[in-house]
């Protein structure tokens, strides 16, 4: 019986502002990116959400970022690789701990916005997060891009990966996302979306933008929590999913 | 053979700004009182600081704050309990993780500054600062002020508790700090100071401000680590206690 | 013809965070209170807002705040004096030079938040807030509480003031505002909101708790911005008011 | 007779972190790059120094900087330009309004670090910061490195400029900056240093590393206020300048 994951980004509230429906979310996925506080996620929010992970049984995954509140982590900072190693190590050392208080743990690491997209080409600040990860508890998988450079040293460290896809993304041929400047480049349609997740998930293949079907082999699928759809969203995919027989649990 | 603890505030510089000379005062103290972000220390000093106190056989405290980097954390803030004990959890921590990392961990916890003073007698706080340490490990120590309400409040929920005495400030006959409004509330002659430490390790007592010989049971002294003369101070009440015959250890 | 100011807390976002539908209020009141950085408003929130307090013709108040984003400016902070002046200054300079940029000016101070609550009965505070009006530009009114420390303070050193009542606040027999604690505190229902305030506006009276008809002559109301029903319950106010004849114009 | 200005960044401190010795370096400069609370400069150290900057008559620059108090400001952040343009606008007003309430003003704009470096090449970065000044007042001069993209650009808007050089840094024979990667890229000798600046001024003229004389035409000479030699260096400067009968003098 096939089965996946479905990640989304959660707790990303900081104070008094809230981002996305994060009740909705935590009982649809089975994977969360919680903020760590340096992009969203102050400690009493990342305290709530790591509650609803455990008591929906949700894996948590340290969602780190580059220290940027009024940019909510989006934006590239050119931070030496030893601050950034500090600096990631800091936040997923928090959420741990706020995690093994309410009985959860952080069981994967997810870098977040500009780190994310920076670790995809930039080694240095790659090793930067794989050398706080490793520090910290080498066992940890690291969630990201296929083909980036965070999971192929990740790998050739011998550390453990997972590898996603994005479900409301459109694909190139050649197996990388249509940049986001390209008019198509996010679905909004549930049902259209839905429909291409199964076949990822069901046939190991996405369609890309001209009709090639791209072959893709991923972990977990990420779905969006902070857009006014997200719940529609991650609903359409989850029960599409459950519908064809997959079932869906986190990759850890 | 008696023995102390000294303790002092170290890893209080944020990014490119120092405070004190960390570097001479790891050499001369067995407690490290390591600030946690909230009031200073950003990860990359958090990491340099957790390397010193390992190098030195140091002991590490969580040197928990409100969090307030604009006031140092100086300055009360009316937080509600149950934020507080995020913020504090979350500080713990990170500070864990980081000195875990480089082959060390947090022996103890002391707030800092205005929230130091506001769990004198503020039981509401002191409970939050408590639930939080309990819930991240309820074996390690507050290290905090005799007859406060944490110190008192942490021993009747079982949590273990160190006192501590402040080697540079005067006392009243009843055993309080002299305010700091006083003129001679805080001591600034090395060789005076160091005196009084002696007595106080030696004889359980120091002199009050009336000349008073007040009983005093502490497992620690505090030497300040951040001002002009603070090398120079815990220097000559280090020689003095050891030239006594005082080991010089941490409490934990 | 009776005449009445509407003003509410506008402008209140963070970079990606949101905090009511500010498009929607701007259309309903007179006076906007945008938030200056230190509890909310980013730089670019704040050019926005003053923006669209310039098309619509609403007068811009500094909403000057304690620092203190992840507690959104509700938290008591124990500054010194000197340090909120400058604080205060800062602020209220950074936004009437932004709002200068899109043609428009600050028109009137409004603290907020805890600070708003502190200087009704602190002397020391709301003097070092009038101090930082009064050297940026003593001919800027203090919008506040009847009978605060604030606006007593600032008539007798001859600054402009301007009196507000809360249009969904209930009130005491004295005079003062329920406490928040209290089960009827906050009233919800648009249509009595709506009455009350035709009702303080026509005839200068508040209808207390218990029925006591209470004397009140201010020159603003305040709706708020940032709840579920905001603009509903200011759409009704705004509606009751010009259906009688009342014009609502900013009072500066 | 021959005059010069001596700018440096002072004010660098934030809550109880200092960066310099402030307090001898405006007796020896004749314009501060004051900082405005982003990489450095909380509103009190920004009040404290404009009073400084009016009593020793030096002219005050806005020093405007990233947002970034982690990294004071020295790492590139890739913010959009309409954030920029806000951010700088901002820091502009605050500093200008706290000058103005001690009986100075904002003379001129020199950005700071990361964005100083990064305005040299990044045209649309340096039109954010150039689009800030004109919306606030378009007669503030820009101060900063020749052949830059924003004095070009400020010029060729019509908007006013001031050309500076490092005293203490080394020149290629092309007239730029030797890189800091090189050993000798900074002169830490104070009589080598005054001399080189005494023949930048008479003479019009750089030594650059090879020994070539390189024509250059600068109103201002930067000093550094934050380094342990910087006041000893910036007296050696001044007495050099003054014993040649050079008046120092802000270019404004």
């Amino acid at each position: 019986m096939p089965r996946i994951d479905l990640n989304a980004d959660l707790g990303e509230g900081f104070g008094a502002w809230t981002m996305g429906d994060d009740a909705a979310m935590f009982a649809l996925v089975s994977s969360a990116n919680i903020a760590c506080g340096f992009h969203g996620g102050d400690p009493a929010t990342m305290l709530a959400s790591c509650r609803l992970a455990v008591e929906h049984g949700v894996a948590i995954g340290a969602h780190v970022a580059y220290r940027d509140l009024a940019g909510f982590g989006r934006r590239y900072i050119d931070v030496a690789a030893d601050d950034l190693t500090a600096d990631v190590l800091y936040q997923l050392a928090a959420l741990d701990g706020i995690a093994r208080s309410v009985g959860g743990a952080v069981a994967y690491v997810k870098p977040h916005g500009a780190l994310y997209n920076r670790i995809v080409h930039d080694g240095a600040q790659a090793e930067a997060v794989l050398a706080a990860v490793r520090s910290y508890n080498p066992d940890l998988p690291i969630l990201g891009l296929p083909d980036s450079q965070i999971l192929q040293r990740a790998e050739a460290a011998g550390q453990p990966v997972a590898r996603e896809a994005f479900a409301d993304r459109n694909y190139e041929p050649d197996g990388t996302l249509t940049p986001r400047k390209e008019p198509d480049a996010v679905l909004s349609d549930p049902e259209t979306v839905a429909g291409r997740v199964l076949c990822m998930v069901s046939d190991g293949v996405v369609i890309a933008r001209d009709g090639t079907r791209v072959p893709l082999d991923v972990a977990s699928l990420c779905v969006h929590g902070d857009t006014p759809g997200a719940v529609a969203m991650a609903s359409a995919v989850r029960e599409q999913l459950l519908g064809a027989g997959v079932k869906i649990r986190s990759f850890v």
